[in-house]
């Protein structure tokens, strides 16, 4: 479970609002300061950019950056030297902006991807598991894009590797008390006529009930003029002629999303490719918007997996290349903004058992996911009782640990586990074979409710190279906000999360 | 042991240069970029400013700021509404500019301040424990507190809440292999002539050797011409009529520094009366540079204790406040900087064990620092070897943490020891009272090389409240680079910290 949904929750699947509306006077409070005001002004003066893309790294802050980037320079580290070279900027790093945007919801500091993505896409804060409602759920907020589409007559594109129905581009046209509502968030897709979705594929297309099947999300699209595209082959030939278009993943993985990018095979389209031939249908004189989501960043830091984190940060930072190609080639119409929705996992660059000291590349060793190792062998373990050496022989092939007793345990020395490791890894596995789910407070503190085999395997792979997690939740750390082009300098400073929603605006000069 | 110097110690110390002066060639290519380009050419049409504030929080990153921010909006909270009311902004927290500084020094990703300050202070990279020398300690580098006060004749300040010859106020006017060569530090800072030094006082005054005393600093500063005031009274009574001077705090706390603000007496001067009483010694016509280290949120953070962190980030911003008292009088001259040398601890708001709750007002019931703790209790455990019992009462007092056996137990629940960390209390509490400094890997990640039982009680409280650390060590996490008035827009970006001596010098037009 990724995600959360506290007091709301009973609340807003049942529809009783308990909530005052009194409470709703509070929406336009929130950090009208001297610096926003005078922000306003200069987005009024300035020249609105005709093309938008708007990048957001779910779970994705300052310590998923910079391990990205350091894992980079580790890399590319020359070995000869004992002097370090330093880390390797990713390209949004080098964006002449780049202001702080903090992140709390109307439930806690460490909020919900609902909630933080209602700010970025309307300006208001809101309870966890929300979309786009306000606190007492009596009141729906139109998000950045539907007013671009409507004023403005620019054309929208909704892209991300999770589901597309999901909390992230959710907030981008959909409006529900609960992000659980899956079935009613594809629906507003539908309707909301935007002109380009792509990514993973609709959560629960017939409704959440097996037993009383709803009309499939798909049939319902087309019959409201969507080409619904299934294949990469298909979508290789899309052009903007085709009109309305849903492009969904031809290679699915798990809770049906696009791949993690170490998962990945070569001829697969990466998030990249999503995002150019966006750029290829969106395209047109009037302007548009695009949102792009790389949402497993977030679900690999819940599962504090550094390695498929920092691939998934590279993938973003590819996808956002290809605006910037974009963006050289109109550079006083374009604006980019990269930002994050919340931190995930409590990241540290650091780690007490490895002192001043990082071992970054022995990340390069993790072959998988998490999620693909559970699905392709621990699902196995579990049926056959695999004997652990077995066990032992797969870690070894896929994250690169090994015990001391191994023939190569000498040569890479880094990667050796210490017996405190070996017996806590052997520890997680006989918890993983007895399929228990209970977690005592220290059992909660050391699997969360992952999989103990595969969150132990990443966990001394993490530490062994001087990383870690520090939570299997999101945190209450604000969020980089990069920005390039045309009205950038409104990006600036360190500000509440609805301020990106409100520069926007005044910058589109959208009401 | 706040700090280990790596690879360059065992050469630094002995004198003996082992590394390459081929390598030195390096110094002028980190980083130099478009952006970076662009901004000198800013720097050199903008008017220099004559009062220049550079603040630094040693340890602080976006961690701590944040952390600072959350508690206070978490206090303020209107305990009657179920919608969160967020963060209190902190004073720096508002400036117009808040870019990102990269700290990896040239011995790792999780650098050290000496070579931090180095960076800071001259804009190269050197090794961890190094002081303003190239890597192969061939060369030292001009500082830019020295060259202003050369070139410009600016009057130049000098403030640290720790030792005067510690590694940061030390990369303003030092130049050693070593940062533990306190002694030689402490000419330097006689020998710089600069004109206020204020904090803790000077480290090892008589030199290193107990058996073999050097002639007292402080004689040697009196005898240059400083007036070295001990007490409060006469600090209070200084005036720019007396010269160069040197205040040392009166009351000092552990290792000879500025009590934690949580520790202080009410009567006691915080970091702001120093920097006060610094603006009134140096504020001339031809303008000043003040530098100000908070080191104890560095320490705090080593120690794995967040509630002494928080305390001294917002005596750092009450700090920054005269700052912005003195720059609203003189608005087109005076530019303040506010940034970390590199973040410590791993600090998190957010916890495995408390998902995405935090419970930061818990953090209101600790009232002293882990090192008078250790000071005023520990020391008297282990001399009597105190029963648990009174300990356990000395913690409720003290950190407001009680057992279940506890007859206030049911009013404060979120303060409650579940038995898992009663446990681990009375184990550590164990290690302590036996003396036993050796660590197994277990141990040194729970302990580290602090005091079992107070490391243990901090990291609980930490814990209840939703807080978690991963490293005794400083880590890899960019900081904050906050910066308003003159020349502030230069600090905008995500760059090399030596960006930030660059880009200083620039607009100051040193060379």
């Amino acid at each position: 479970m990724h995600k959360i949904f506290k007091r709301v929750l009973a609340c807003a699947v049942t529809g009783i609002l308990v909530f005052s509306v009194i409470l709703t006077s509070k929406q336009t409070t929130i950090n009208s300061t001297a610096a926003s005001s005078k922000k306003a002004a200069t987005a009024s003066l300035t020249q609105a950019p005709k093309y938008v893309f708007m990048f957001i790294g779910d779970g994705m802050s300052y310590p998923q950056i910079q391990a990205a980037s350091d894992y980079l320079g580790a890399l590319g580290q020359n070995r000869t030297s004992d002097i370090l070279s330093g880390n390797k900027y990713l390209n949004f790093m080098k964006f002449p902006v780049a202001g702080s945007a903090v992140t709390y919801d109307s439930t806690s500091f460490c909020p919900d991807s609902a909630s933080t993505a209602t700010s970025l896409a309307t300006g208001f804060k809101t309870y966890s598991g929300t979309i786009n409602m306000n606190e007492s759920m009596t009141i729906s907020y139109e998000t950045i894009s539907e007013k671009l589409k409507e004023q403005l007559r620019y054309k929208i594109g909704i892209i991300s590797t999770v589901n597309l129905n999901h909390a992230t581009p959710a907030a981008y046209y959909a409006h529900q008390a609960s992000r659980n509502n899956y079935y009613g968030i594809g629906l507003e897709m539908i309707q909301s006529g935007f002109d380009y979705f792509a990514g993973g594929a609709l959560k629960n297309p017939n409704g959440d009930d097996k037993n009383n099947p709803q009309t499939n999300l798909y049939e319902l699209a087309q019959n409201d003029g969507y080409k619904v595209i299934k294949t990469q082959a298909e979508a290789e030939k899309l052009t903007a002629a085709d009109g309305k278009a849903i492009v969904i993943g031809e290679t699915l993985a798990d809770s049906d999303t696009l791949s993690y990018a170490n998962d990945a095979k070569e001829s697969e389209w990466a998030l990249k490719d999503y995002v150019k031939k966006g750029i290829e249908v969106l395209d047109n004189e009037t302007g548009f918007f695009m949102m792009v989501e790389a949402g497993k960043i977030d679900w690999a830091c819940h599962a504090n997996d550094a390695g498929s984190t920092i691939a998934d940060t590279i993938a973003l930072d590819d996808a956002v290349n290809e605006a910037i190609k974009f963006y050289n080639q109109h550079p006083q119409e374009t604006l980019i903004i990269v930002t994050g929705d919340h931190e995930t996992g409590g990241l540290t660059i650091g780690y007490a058992g490895t002192d001043y000291d990082t071992y970054l590349t022995n990340l390069s060793n993790q072959k998988i996911s998490y999620a693909k190792f559970d699905t392709n062998y621990v699902k196995n373990y579990k049926a056959n009782k695999t004997e652990f050496k077995t066990v032992l022989a797969d870690i070894k092939e896929n994250f690169g640990l090994l015990p001391s007793s191994d023939k190569d345990a000498n040569s890479t020395s880094k990667l050796v586990l210490t017996d405190y490791e070996y017996t806590k890894l052997k520890q997680a596995y006989e918890k993983t074979l007895s399929g228990d789910t209970s977690r005592s407070q220290e059992e909660y503190i050391l699997y969360g409710t992952y999989e103990p085999l595969t969150v132990t395997i990443t966990h001394i792979l993490n530490n062994k190279s001087g990383i870690n997690f520090s939570s299997y939740a999101h945190t209450g750390l604000p969020v980089g906000v990069f920005a390039q082009g045309q009205g950038a300098e409104l990006f600036s400073g360190y500000y509440d999360n609805t301020e990106i929603y409100k520069n926007l605006a005044s910058l589109l000069k959208v009401n």
